[in-house]
């Protein structure tokens, strides 16, 4: 399927939940801390619990990089057990000049076979394109990010306006093939209405709602009309709504509540 | 042996070379091409020929990444082969919000046990702050990269000067450790003799010479006086100066011939 289509079919009109897939051993119950490859098999048991709610899987590559050359391959068997009709969004938020980033896209996409990946822009347009290049893959890129450092760079005035509209510019110059869409942090909401002016129709990948913070209910009501597909992510306050033994079906009514309150 | 002093030893008060560990099968000789571990055995000799006249040695990660948890092994041991008195800088790349941060400055100093790492400023300085907390390690901040997009984002003018004057200030304001570098590209001597007034004793990584074609007798005029430790890196004219089986030789030379030239 083209990926379009993908995201469009995943959200099926409406706003999708992302379950981001960030795996810390010691946020989990005590039968994971003493076992092997413990990230695999959270993380098989968060996917069997979620796959019915979610729109969207996005595994954030550090948290598997920290277990190195194991944590690579969990990663992979953990991206293997996502149905096919789940967005699999690589959060690795790679940015490398050319000949580098065709390497990233392999690994991303041939290699680990994610259909998205996020990729930052300081490098400029010509490090995204390697990205671009199938119909059935894309990226979301950086543009405005949850964290309150993000505004030391983002949000510097340039001609008149904060740096991300240029990024906002940059993804609609490069969307040919219309596979790029933009991470907006849903921790600065006064923001957002604007942004989605200047957005028009890019899919929008949204994290810092749940443990982060970012309000629910405002970002709902913000979305209200945006007709491009949105991915709204959780993942601390899905993957640990329990640590005891129960975490699989706490992570699963954590994840229906908040796709029922992202639906209002 | 502290960041500070392990980057002024390895550049001894002259311009060091570091050379690029970018391995790639299909421009490596013939008997590479159908072995296992292929990346790791080629280093291994790159290694070898270059250990006496490399500063510092540079892998990026896309290059393992292509290749899966595989690649990633081989990284590993790559790293673990590489002699203590040389800098290992991981061109990783790597942006991320704090508590992902975190995860990847424990990939990179704890389980690869790189010295230094490349990192993006765009998601500002709280992102960066995480791999600044050992006095043992440090980064090199992506300030001008050596693509022609580079300028897309880096060059856009903020407060009457391109942006990144703003990524300098950056680093200089968080350099309380004394372990921030700049990265800065070869390709764009023109902007090299304000930015060195403006890093003022930031130690540089400096690609773009060599394949990319920057112009080496310039940079090292540029360079003359500045005091702090410098790294020009070099990767395909060392890795592939010959496809035969006198890579390695072919690749010493390479090496010493460049370290020459940047020493005038």
């Amino acid at each position: 399927m083209d990926y379009q289509s993908l995201l469009k079919n995943a959200t099926a009109g409406k706003i999708g939940l992302c379950v981001g897939l960030d795996p810390v051993i010691e946020s989990m119950p005590p039968q994971f801390h003493h076992t092997s490859e413990p990230l695999l098999k959270f993380n098989l048991e968060i996917i069997e619990a979620t796959k019915d709610i979610a729109a969207a899987y996005k595994p954030n590559f550090a948290f598997y990089e920290a277990y190195g050359a194991s944590g690579w391959m969990q990663l992979e068997k953990t991206i293997q057990a996502i149905p096919s009709d789940i967005v699999i969004i690589g959060d690795a938020k790679r940015g490398d000049i050319g000949s580098t980033a065709r390497a990233y896209a392999k690994a991303l996409f041939d290699n680990l076979k994610v259909n998205s990946a996020t990729v930052s822009p300081y490098l400029g347009g010509d490090a995204i394109v390697p990205f671009l290049e199938s119909d059935e893959h894309g990226v979301f890129i950086l543009t405005v990010t949850t964290n309150p450092g993000g505004s030391d760079v983002q949000q510097l005035i340039v001609d008149g306006k904060p740096l991300f509209y240029k990024i906002i510019q940059l993804a609609r110059r490069l969307n040919i093939k219309r596979n790029i869409g933009l991470v907006v942090g849903a921790t600065k909401p006064e923001l957002l209405p604007e942004i989605l002016e200047n957005a028009i129709d890019l899919p929008l990948l949204i994290p810092g709602v749940g443990a982060q913070g970012g309000d629910v209910e405002r970002l709902r009501k913000t979305l209200l009309g945006y007709d491009a597909p949105v991915f709204v992510n959780a993942s601390r306050s899905i993957l640990y709504a329990s640590k005891k033994k129960d975490f699989a079906i706490a992570a699963k009514h954590a994840a229906a509540n908040l796709r029922d309150q992202l639906r209002g």
